[in-house]
Order: C-alpha cells, then sequence, then structure tokens
C-alpha cells in the first residue's frame, strides 16, 4: 500500500564538525520519501522553484517516489542554511530562505487521493486541514508540526489534531502544545485531543510512542560517530508509516516494529550528508540494525527467588 | 553476600514544585544504603557530626544496614540546601556545609574488609583509593564522581579507574572526563583505563551499559509525576550493585538484570521525598515495575518477509 506524504522540498547547506555541503537535496517530504522508499510506493506532494536542480530527484523516482505532486512555481526554491556544533544537539540556523515554498498550496493529484495512509509534513496546519480534505477515506493520517506554528496557528492546529490518527512530536514541542513539563502528561493531554497515538522524539534520547492503554520506548541507536542530524525526524516518520503502510497493520505489536524501523532510519541518515545512506542501505542492513535495537534492550525480566 | 558503600551521610533541605522538606535523610550513603537493602545487607562507611538525629537511621539498621562503620565526630553533619524548579532536570544548590564531612577519612572497620562487594561513593578520589587499600580482596569494586573531583583531582581519579571494575558517571560526567562529546566514545575511552564495566546514568533518558564487547540500554521509566529527583543515581547504585552481591554473577545476562533493578529503585526513589518511598516499596512492586521496564521496550524484531 502506498503512502502520501506532503511537505518541504528544500535545498539544504549544511557545516557539522566534520564537513560542509552546499544545496544538497533536504526538506521534510524529501527525508520522508527516501525513507519510505525502502518499504512501499511513495507519492510525494511538494513545490520546487524554477531554480531547482530536478535531476537531483531521480534517485528518488529510481526508487519508487512518484513526482507527480511535485509543483514547479516561478520564484526560488525553499533554501535552508545550518550549522551544527560539536555537541550536534541543535541546528543553529543561518538563513532560512522560504521562496515558491511561502506560497505553497498542496494540490492532490487525482491518483493520489484514495491514498490509505497520509503523511503531513511539518507544513502550517491550515495546508495540512485543506490536505486532509483532498483525500478520500484514509486508513491513517499522520502529521508533525513545529514550535513555529504551535506558538502562532494553536487553534487550527487543534482543529487538524482532532481529525489526525498519529502525530509526531518532539519533546520540546510536546511540552510547548500541551503546557505540561511531564512528557507523560504531555502525552495525555494530546491524547486527549484526537490522536489515538502519539509518537515524541526525543533525538538522541530515542523516542516514545503513547496510546491511551500503552506506552513503548525505542532508544537511539548509540553511534560512535554522528555526521549531520538534518532530517532525522522526518526519516523516523518515514520508516514508521512506510512500515505501517506496507504492513497494513495498526496492532500495537506492529506499531511496535514501526518505531524501531523508524528509528534505524533515522539512524542511519545521519551517518552521511542529505538522504546519501538512505539511498545506500540496504533490506540486509535494515535487518541488522533492528537486530541491534532488540539486543541493546534485551534483558531476561525473571529474578532468582 | 553483603555489600560495602562509602559516602556521605547528610542532612537534606530540599524545595521542589511540589513541596519542601527540611533535614531530611540524604547522602550517596544513605540512598545507596536504603536501595542496596532490598537486595542484601549492606555495610555503611561514613561520618556524622554529633547534632545529627542518628534516631533517623534506624529506619536503616532495622533493613539490614550494619551502622557499625558510621563514624561520630564533634562539629556539625554535612547540609545540603537544593531547589528544583518546574522542569525537574537539574538541583540548583542553594547552599552546602560540608562540616564534618570536610575532614572524613574513611576507617574501614575490620569486620567490614573482606566485604566482596565495593562501592565508593561520590567523596575524594584519595579517599577512594584510601578505601581499595583497606579492603582485602573484593569481587566488584565500583565507583562514583563527580564535575569537582573531575577537575580538581584528574590524576588521582585516573589512578583510581585503574583499579575498579565498575564506575557509574552521568552523561555530562562521561564528557568531562573524556573529553569527548559523544558518548559511545566517551565509554571507550573509560573502558581503555581500567573498567571493565561503565554505566552511563542520563536522569530521565535513561542508563547506558558499556563494556567492551557490549551496549545495554535501560530507559527510565516514564513517571506521570517525579516528586524530588534528589538520590535517584545512588539509588539506581544501590539496586544496580545491591543485585549484583545478592547474586553473586558478573554474567553480562546478570549485569542486564541489574541495570533494571537499578532504574526501578531510581524511578521509585523520585516519588517522594528523601528515602521515604524506598523504605516503603516491597518485593511485589519492584518486581511488578521491572516487568513494566520489560514491557515498555518489548518488541518482535521478525520483519515480514
Amino acid at each position: 500500500m502506498s503512502v502520501l506524504v506532503v511537505g518541504s522540498v528544500a535545498l539544504d547547506s549544511v557545516e557539522t564538525p566534520f564537513g560542509k555541503a552546499d544545496d544538497v537535496l533536504g526538506g521534510s517530504a524529501v527525508y520522508f520519501s527516501a525513507s519510505a522508499s525502502h518499504q512501499t510506493p511513495v507519492q510525494l506532494v511538494g513545490v520546487v522553484g524554477n531554480d531547482f536542480p530536478v535531476e537531483k530527484l531521480e534517485a528518488l523516482s529510481a526508487r519508487g517516489v512518484d513526482l507527480a505532486g511535485l509543483e514547479h512555481a516561478e520564484g526560488e526554491s525553499f533554501r535552508w542554511r545550518g550549522r551544527y556544533r560539536h555537541d550536534l544537539n541543535s541546528a543553529e540556523t543561518l538563513e532560512t530562505r522560504l521562496g515558491v515554498f511561502s506560497h505553497f498550496r498542496p494540490k492532490i493529484p487525482a491518483q493520489f487521493r484514495s491514498a490509505k495512509f497520509v503523511f503531513l509534513g511539518n507544513i502550517d496546519p491550515r495546508l495540512q486541514l485543506d490536505v486532509l480534505r483532498q483525500v478520500e477515506k484514509p486508513t491513517l493520517v499522520a502529521c508533525d508540526t513545529m514550535n513555529f506554528w504551535i506558538e502562532s496557528r494553536r487553534g487550527d492546529l487543534l482543529a487538524l489534531m482532532a481529525h489526525v490518527d498519529l502525530i509526531t512530536v518532539n519533546d520540546a514541542e510536546a511540552r510547548q502544545l500541551s503546557e505540561k513539563a511531564n512528557l507523560v502528561q504531555a502525552a495525555r493531554w494530546i491524547l486527549d485531543r484526537g490522536p489515538r497515538t502519539v509518537v515524541i522524539k526525543k533525538g538522541e534520547h530515542g523516542a516514545f510512542m503513547f496510546t491511551k492503554t500503552s506506552v513503548f520506548f525505542a532508544p537511539a541507536y548509540p553511534l560512535e560517530s554522528v555526521f549531520d542530524p538534518t532530517g532525522a525526524g522526518d526519516s523516523f516518520a518515514g520508516g514508521f508509516i512506510g512500515y505501517l503502510a506496507r504492513t497494513d497493520d495498526l496492532s500495537e505489536a506492529n506499531l511496535r516494529r514501526a518505531v524501531i524501523l523508524g528509528s534505524a532510519m533515522g539512524s542511519f541518515v545521519v551517518e552521511g550528508f542529505s538522504i546519501a545512506r538512505l539511498l545506500e542501505v540496504d533490506r540486509a542492513a535494515i535487518e541488522a540494525r533492528i537486530a541491534e535495537f532488540h539486543e541493546l534492550v534485551s534483558f531476561d525480566k525473571t529474578l532468582p527467588p
């Protein structure tokens, strides 16, 4: 089953302590697609300007990402320039040029409207709501958001939350949204507003998945070297939702496997710039990493008498 | 098998968003003992001043903590006064009065010197080394430390590390000690300097255990309300080392169970002030929490074809 993603398609320029990359593929829809394409066909909706090196997207098409929903608009493409310092924990944004993205109004092509799995990348919640009006009867709608929308579009975001099945936020966003310092309380607050599942991403500290009746925790893979953290969250979402679409199984057991799949993809993407590592890894590498995640947390709970 | 702990015995005054406690039992040896006493008899070595309300320690004696090594010195007891703000992540120290602790020279009673499991709480590494000269032939020596000693007694700490089997540090201390931002690299650096096992405590983000050949991760239990974080690290160590002493089994599988036991005790202690919750919980509560830890991280690693 294919998955529809709506989000940004960008050109990123990134500096880390380990190197520098200019005008490489970035944006939530790109990271999501590259990651999800390991699981299932992807339908991408986004916008680029007429300066965009579209040949860079061929690697995605070759992996089963349908670009029929990629609008080519007059103007500059979305560009982000950022830097990570030694601790790699937070990006310092040096420049954001929204370009054509500032007027983005997602138009879902007719052949994408019956998508059963939908991921609304981090864009204005009004646009995310507008996408939901265009799709027919999805099995699962997931959305991401960010501090900017939580602050400036709170009402729209709450309206959106009533219509989504699953939301992914980072820990700071969960706290900001719920106004609760405690993450368990924050998750309950969010679950009371619509989503049946909330995934709280904590970056290098792993991810929680909360439902009304369960809590699951996946650690981040303990990498000896993180090269570039950009896109980890969207790559996580791509693995997570892509796996759910492939298996069409929303049981708790399968949601847990999906979180680990997402964590594995997040752990790969940070090993290189842009989507380079996501294009390299194969099924064997993904399965090996999942086995390592299993080993990482395994213990025998039986205590001696 | 009993466990010997050397560390501080203090009177803490703590303010959290949920309440206030004055002159309650605190100090590394106290938290460690209260926690370890659920597993095995404990031998405590520490010092108090002549103002110390010794009757407060009866709850520990009643649980099998041997206080024969508690020195009663002329002067004031060690007092710490601190405050936690809304996020509970870091203590703000309002006042530290070392009192008799500033002249503490641990004297291990003859009947404690054959201890097989030894925990050197966070004190001057010169004193930790001095304790090792007084004990006979322990099976396992574990130590804790802190930023102050890493900075001011680096040479002594490195000398100590060559003589310990296991070290517990928090993530900031691991980075400071190794001068590596990456925790995996930090752990390898530490393992190259003596300890066969390093436990890196990340507070609300869980704990890693590294050996030369394995990595284990235990999440922190997702508590809906953390009342007072004081003593979580020492309570973790008490559960961890106490369990190893009880089982006298240093296999990887048993070390993993010990980390979970420690995490369970750390999750209990923060539910109340001082050691109140550690005195309340029973074996059934501990086993139930261990089962919850297991459920929290369990997933089926088999992916569909």
